[in-house]
Parts: C-alpha cells; sequence; structure tokens
C-alpha cells in the first residue's frame, strides 16, 4: 500500500517523456488498403504516375479533326470544304488517316486520329442541312486553328513515372480523383495504431447492466474510444476490469497482445485499490506518475513489453483533458498527422474570472457563445458539463487568476 | 439529337432550385444507433437524462464519513476520536448507520452511508499506527467540516428526465461521454442519405481493367463517392455505364431502387451521345439543364419517381466543383449538418491576375501557399491540377478581371 509517487513531472517535462516513449517505442507503419477506403488517410509514400495523362493525344472539344495546313487563311467569307472519312466517340479510335481535304468528325474526348493536328469546333463548320451546297458527306470549316489546337496532348498532363502525390498527404476527393485518373486501385497509407481501452473500477456497470445500489455506468471507455478514433487511430473497448490487482494484471497483459498502446482510466491515484502503478512497475517500467496539472494530477505512463500504458485518470471530466492534451498529439503524429493539424483553437473574452492554483498548469471547461468564453465550474465528479464544454483554457502555473474581459484561447474538443 | 437547353440558370436561381426539389422530395430521417457508432454524427432528437446523476450522494474525497457535528469545533489542537464501523471502497455500500461518535471509511465515489453527511479527507485524520492512543478500530479527526462537505449529491450533475443534450447536436466524445453516464446505449441520430453514383463514357475503364487504346479511367466515381461520404451521407458506386440510351436508361431506373439520390456524371451536354437530359425528360422531370457557370455549365437536376436525380460533368474538374457548390450543401443539409457547417474558407493575396468570362461565374482552382493564392491554369481536361488544388476562387459573372495582389476569398475542398 501507498505507493511513492516518482517526483510529480511538470507539463512540458510529461509531454517530452511521453513523445520521447512513442518515439523510442513506435515508428509509423504503413498499410495498403483500396483506393475506395482512402478518403481521409494519410499517403505514406510518394504515389507515381503509371501512365501518361492524358494516355493518348484527345480532342478536347466536339468538332472535327484536320490537317491545320487546311484552314490557313479560312474564315467565315472564305470556307474551306472537307470530305468527313469517319465519326468518333469518346472511348473509340479511328483506322483512317486523315489527310490534305479530310477530316474525321470527333467527339470531346476521343483520340485524334492519324494525320490529323488540330482540331474546328463544330461551332465554326457547316454541314450539308446548313448550306445546301455540301454533300452529306462534306463540311465546310469557317474558321483557322493552328497545329495543336484544341488537342490534349499526351502527357500533357502528366508523364509517366511523375510523383502525382508526395508521402504524408491528407487524400480527399480531390486527391483520391487525381489517383484514380492513373488506375490505381491501392494506395499505401500510415496504418491506424490499434489502441486499447480498458475502464478500471468496482463501481462501474457496462450499459448491458442494470443500475444497482452504489454503481455508475462507465464513460470513459467510449469517450475515450471517439477520441482515439479522432485521432486516426482504432480505439478498441476491451471492456471493464474491477480494482483487483491479479484480475488487473492479467488484463493488462493479454490486452497488450491485442493492441499497440493501451489506455486505463481509473486507479492511478495512490489510495486503496489503486493498482495501476504497481502492475505497472512489476510488468515494466513507469516514466510518469503524476504531473503538476488540474484536474488529472494522477497520470500514469510506464512501458511494458515494449508498450505503452497509460493510466489515465478515473473522473471522465479530467480523463478526456488528459487524454487530449497528453496523449491525443503522440497518436496523432504516429497516424500520420502533422502538428500543425493538432489542435484547433479559438479565441474569447472571458465572462467570469478564473480562480487557479498556483504551482499547478490548470485546463478550465468552458463554454463558447460568439466570442464569450464561460468558464464551467462543477464539482470534480460532474459530468454534464461535458454537454456544453466547447473546449478548455489554459491557466499557466504561475497564474493565480484570470480576470474577466481577459482575451483567453480555447482549445476546443473536437 | 439535340436536346433543348432549359433557359440556362443563374448560379443563385441554381442554388435555389436544387434547394427547394431537396425540400420537396426528402425529409431528415432518425435512424438508431448504437452509442459506439455515434462518434461524428448528429442527434436528430433531444436525449433526456434516464437516471439521476450522480445515482446516489456520493463521497468527492478519500476519507471518513461523519456526522457533521460530530466535527463542530475540531481542530489539530483540539482533535475528536471516532470508531470506525466500516470500510466503503466505491461500487459497494454499507448496511451500517453512522452515528455520532462513529465513522466509516471512504473511498471516491463511494456512496454516503446512512447517518453520514460529510466526508472529512484522509489528510486530516490520524490511524492507530499514527497516534499510538488510538485503537485498531478507531481514528481522530483533525478538522471540522459542514453538512454536504465532499458529498456529490444524488442528482446535482443531472436530474432524471432533464435534456442532456438537444436535438441536431454533432457528437464528439465529451457528448459521447455524457450520453454514456446515462447508461444510455443506442441513440437517434440523422441517418446518413444513400447517395448512388454512376460514371457513363463510352471512354471509362474500372481500375480493373488494363488501359486500351483512346480509353481512359474512371475518376468520377471514387471522387465522387468521397466527396458524399465528407457531407455526412453514403456515397455507392454503382458502376460505369456507356452512353447508350436504353443501358443508360435501365441502369438509372435500376440505381434508384437502392438509392435516395442519383449522381451521374458525364453525358450531360448536347452533343451526340449525351443521353441524361433525354432520358429523364421521358422518365421524369428535368428542373436544369445549364447553369452559367465555369466550368460546369452543362449541370442537370431532374426527379424520377420522386427522387432528385443530377447529372454533373464529365469533366473530373468541372465535376468535383460543380459537386462542392451546388450538390454538397443540400446533401449535407440532409445528412443534418448546420449551414455553417457547410464551407471552410479562407482569404489571401492573388499571386497572379485571373481572367473571368463575363457573364458566367467562375470557379478558379487555386493553390494556398502560405497567404498566397496561386491560381492553377490548365486545360479542361487537366485531372492533375487536383492534387495540388486546395479550393477554388470565385470569379462573379460581372468580373473580368481579378488582380494580382487582390484579397480573394478560398472555398476548401474537405
Amino acid at each position: 500500500m501507498g505507493v511513492e509517487f516518482l517526483k510529480i513531472k511538470e507539463v512540458d517535462e510529461a509531454k517530452e517523456i511521453i513523445n520521447e516513449k512513442f518515439n523510442e517505442y513506435y515508428t509509423p507503419q504503413p498499410e495498403v488498403i483500396d483506393i475506395s477506403d482512402s478518403n481521409n488517410r494519410i499517403t505514406f509514400s510518394k504515389i507515381e504516375s503509371k501512365i501518361d495523362f492524358p494516355p493518348f493525344n484527345r480532342s478536347l472539344k466536339d468538332g472535327f479533326a484536320i490537317k491545320a495546313e487546311d484552314s490557313y487563311g479560312v474564315n467565315e467569307e472564305n470556307p474551306k470544304k472537307l470530305k468527313v472519312i469517319d465519326f468518333l466517340e469518346a472511348g473509340s479510335f479511328s483506322d483512317k488517316t486523315v489527310e490534305l481535304g479530310k477530316s474525321v468528325e470527333i467527339s470531346t474526348g476521343a483520340p485524334i486520329p492519324d494525320g490529323a493536328d488540330a482540331v474546328v469546333m463544330v461551332e465554326f463548320s457547316n454541314r450539308a442541312e446548313e448550306n445546301s451546297e455540301l454533300e452529306e458527306d462534306e463540311i465546310e470549316i469557317l474558321t483557322s486553328v493552328t497545329p495543336s489546337q484544341d488537342i490534349g496532348q499526351k502527357g500533357s498532363d502528366v508523364k509517366k513515372g511523375q510523383v502525382i502525390l508526395d508521402e504524408n498527404i491528407l487524400l480527399n476527393p480531390p486527391k483520391i480523383g487525381v489517383i484514380a485518373a492513373q488506375g490505381i486501385n491501392t494506395v499505401n497509407v500510415y496504418k491506424k495504431p490499434k489502441v486499447g481501452i480498458i475502464s478500471t473500477g468496482n463501481e462501474l456497470l457496462t450499459n448491458q447492466e442494470e443500475l444497482k445500489p452504489g454503481k455508475i455506468y462507465d464513460v470513459n471507455s467510449e469517450m475515450i474510444k471517439a477520441g482515439v478514433n479522432n485521432c486516426g487511430a482504432e480505439g478498441r473497448c476491451l471492456g471493464i476490469v474491477k480494482d483487483i490487482y491479479d484480475d488487473l494484471k492479467t488484463k493488462i497483459q493479454e490486452s497488450l497482445k491485442e493492441c499497440d498502446i493501451l489506455l486505463c482510466s481509473g486507479g492511478t491515484s495512490a489510495g486503496v485499490g489503486d493498482n495501476i502503478r504497481d502492475i505497472l512497475d512489476e510488468l515494466g517500467e513507469v516514466y510518469i506518475h503524476g504531473i503538476t496539472v488540474q484536474p488529472g494530477k494522477p497520470t500514469i505512463l510506464g512501458v511494458v513489453d515494449g508498450k505503452i500504458v497509460i493510466g489515465l485518470p478515473g473522473n471522465p471530466v479530467s480523463a478526456i483533458v488528459i487524454f487530449n492534451v497528453f496523449v491525443a498529439p503522440s497518436i496523432k503524429k504516429l497516424a500520420g498527422f502533422k502538428e500543425e493539424e493538432e489542435q484547433k483553437t479559438i479565441k474569447g473574452t472571458l465572462a467570469r474570472r478564473i480562480h487557479s492554483p498556483i504551482g499547478r498548469m490548470q485546463y478550465q471547461l468552458v463554454r463558447v457563445e460568439d466570442d464569450t468564453v464561460y468558464p464551467i465550474f462543477k464539482d470534480s465528479g460532474a459530468i454534464f458539463s461535458l454537454a456544453s464544454a466547447a473546449g478548455y483554457t489554459k491557466v499557466s502555473k504561475q497564474t493565480e487568476l484570470l480576470e474577466e474581459g481577459e482575451e483567453v484561447e480555447v482549445i476546443l474538443f473536437n
């Protein structure tokens, strides 16, 4: 009984240790997935084009493929009569060759036939029905065009072997379009780290159970799972365990087999039934036990079998704040997100003063309306405050008071 | 041949028609899902608490549950000796009653036993090992406490029947925590509209096929599906159809059976092989054919069997821009998103001038670096521009030129 706290860690010190331990024990992993599943995933490696695009010289307009030479000096007063030797829709191709005096009627996207080097738009032509002097298989063109006009040259958009997307790119619909244009059907992306989640506490019920005297429903499993998923990882709820040393130890050992990172909540203080610290000491090594923050002081980081185990406070408000501040950034990084995508913040004016304990960084839950920031003051056990909390405001450990009217930054929950 | 364009629509007119038709033919639908799947979904109805929270008077601290009266006048110089009649961890409960002179040792979260009305923190007590004058079953308290001190009263956080979350709330981890605390395991959320996606064109290949002469890979299916999914709907790729009237007609009829909304791309112009307009005229009614925009003029909106069918341009750049500008807002609204969540924008300075056709709203793809906005000028068939495009800038139909150095707004692709 009465586990000794390690020397309590300052916020920056704790963040550094967590970042270091993630770097020491994990490397981002790749995973090849179908393009259909690639939206909002992050490329792990560069993507190179497999083909020239367009893959052939193609018409950019509906009209007539001709030899440009045939059109020189042509205008509405001096039209030029051409024979139409074929008709090409997109998707088809012609084995005929365009010579002087000849043309192939062509649709947008169809391949330019051999011999032709320009396209005259249909708007600048007449057919037999528009000019009775023309035969059925004749047209007249009414404008001059230059070589290459209205032709999308093979490879003009992308050359085969060219990098079309870099690594570390968040895929969105247009970028998926660029990949699809290459006929590429799989993408190498950052693999989602598997993060196991355990709630500990004799008082906890699953949402399949009836409420019983002295018991409460488990909040942290579903809440932290959602938080983990928002980091681009895959959260797995592994259940509730009682605060019984051997049960919890066995559960931690088993859980580590099926996840990369393990998040426990509850049982992190130094009180009766708070076993996480002792178990991690027995199974591996503990690097953090206690951070100078409010709420969430009794936070633990240990390493067991080369995997990080984090002990979050059991109190749900503390758990989600500590998760966001200390754990989420490292998970996001492992999942391939860049630092600047880590935290969304807004600025606003404080509606009421906030008192804060000297010597601890305080994370104060706040509600935001327009640009006004309302601190939510509640008992430490209150959960309902999370319904209206937009996020939290930091009050540094040297600050005892933030005054009404001060501009503060709010770190938003995602 | 030669379908007549309906009177071409102005941008605002087209937006209004699309909005009206969505309102006329669709109502947002609810769906009951497991709390585990509720992250990033939107509540369709208010959620009421099923239970008081906390569900019982509980200790907020590790310590001793006593009658506050026993502590009056007590301090370090005048400690008070109390008998310990029970020990309560969180999750257990006691059938003993605390009377004057007695106490129950209690952990944070455990239910306050009958008779007790305050908690003395363990830090303000001594046991036998700290004071040899005490028996094993005795403690002394060193401070006075007031009634209710360090007790979380039943229902003090949330009362049974209270609204804990309103309708139209985007669920995130903390809000899921609030629901979980109630033992609620299902949530009534906005159902995802099912959006079918068809690509039309004789030139299109799936990514399972080898490249053939005159053919290109289908871009729009996967790209538009990702766009649809980002609107909170469920995109379903229903395949590629050739530009053959009867094939396309049958495909549209079959597809409408398995989706709420149908998006086709390609075949929307008035050229040879552009059948969508005629088919929609035959099967139902067409309300838009042509919008004064660049790119994407030949956009179609029709209604068949009470369902909206949209014909997007076949050109991928046009297709994704038209989808974002005209279709995404209505799908998002049907999926429960609020208008202000519709479009993310940033401001920046134009690095180069943009020429724009008078009489059409132009959506110019742009790349953004820091605060500088670079227009991406490319052939209309170019797809690679989508790799670097952050979004697009609007150039209104009265504007012929945006000058270098002007501040512009960029609507970001999501």
